[in-house]
């Protein structure tokens, strides 16, 4: 199935490395032409076409830049642990049936700036890889590896097996995120923006962990949460 | 001027809180009564009216129930300072020219929840406070007072004179955000979302602060930026 991924940064990340675009849409008059060019020297169809055209193709900021690519490549979980270095502590994200987008965009973005491995959605409770989370990933979408699993309890208890310890965010009964020791390999498990983790994946967390609150608001928007608990568990990692 | 308010909680929030309502709308046969009833016993008038009414009236999600209120209000910076409380260390959050209520209304969410004493916006350049950022912030809206300012550089070294350090959130010749005393009055700068701080206001700031990356995305979200480093600021002055 065919995805369209619009923004001028966007596309003009995915021309830079050269990923398969099979056609490009530019808004008409454009001043800068740099992205059609750097489209017609990689021998891609750059069709000129109007801001209404454009509108009508996607719903969001398109910026007058519309790449039409095939559906974006997922990962195995074995794809995903294989291709991590040797001296590098694994570490993964896994996301309990997220809905919004605008989430698991902005989670990309933050698990490519600190050297997340891999991300772990479940095939059919997790907001798809579309192109509003390419336009929020801010092209983060092509460097984090991304896996679809069908059972993500069942994906954690395997990980589980070869020595992953699975650490939950949760509001109730969990430790002070500062508590824990995070050098050891690692996946951490994001709930859903309303509902938290499911019952049976948060009981198959070896560690709960929350961030302190001063408010009865209870808890943070999904993608600061776990944005901010992957910048502990880098600072742990490498120190000042 | 009036505003639309949607949400199930951001409602329900509103009423428990007895926040003047003019009006609220709600879907008909909904199941649960409660907030009608809550509504009810408040003398507010209750419309129940069908859900393509509510669709034209509001563009998000709002779950069957909207809420009509005046403008959100917004305080001055001496009312802001005022309401602290002497034993606290005082805490502002300043937005500049940020764009995207998702943001806004992140921010807000976080604000509250490490009790950040008012957030700075200026008037014709940032999101107003307007309904996406009343449902995304989850209630934070009612709770952290925002002061809309004319000129932000202005009011940046006016609380400088007044004690407080400018700490601004950059990428370029900043120190690690690590690093940092954060226990002084302070105001955190957040730049735009594709711009970062304006020029003027940047070079108004005491200290530039970055977050490390492993990744030439060079970024993070500016609501996941400005969280983190709240989180930082917060866990300094409430160490374990």
């Amino acid at each position: 199935m065919s995805q369209y991924i619009y923004g001028k940064n966007v596309v003009y990340g995915l021309l830079v490395k050269q990923k398969p675009i099979k056609e490009l849409y530019i808004q008409q008059n454009r001043q800068d032409n740099t992205i059609e060019m750097l489209a017609l020297k990689q021998g891609i169809i750059v069709k000129n076409v109007d801001r209404k055209f454009l509108d009508k193709l996607v719903s969001g900021n398109h910026q007058g830049y519309v790449a039409v690519i095939d559906e974006y490549p997922t990962y195995t979980i074995d794809e995903i642990i294989g291709g991590i270095a040797e001296n590098k502590i694994p570490l993964l994200v896994a996301l309990d049936a997220l809905e919004d987008p605008h989430n698991l965009g902005a989670i990309l973005r933050t698990a490519a700036c600190v050297g997340v491995d891999g991300v772990i959605i479940e095939k059919n409770r997790s907001v798809s890889l579309n192109a509003t989370v390419a336009k929020v990933s801010v092209g983060a979408i092509d460097e984090v590896k991304v896996a679809k699993v069908t059972n993500l309890t069942q994906t954690l208890n395997d990980l589980k097996k070869k020595g992953y310890w699975i650490v939950g965010s949760d509001c109730h009964k969990a430790v002070d995120y500062r508590q824990v020791d995070y050098n050891m390999p690692l996946v951490l498990v994001i709930g859903s923006e309303g509902k938290g983790m499911r019952p049976l994946v948060k009981k198959n967390c070896d560690i709960l962990v929350k961030l302190p609150m001063e408010s009865d608001i209870g808890s943070l928007n999904a993608s600061v949460a776990c944005s901010i608990l992957l910048y502990q568990i880098y600072s742990q990692r490498f120190p000042l």
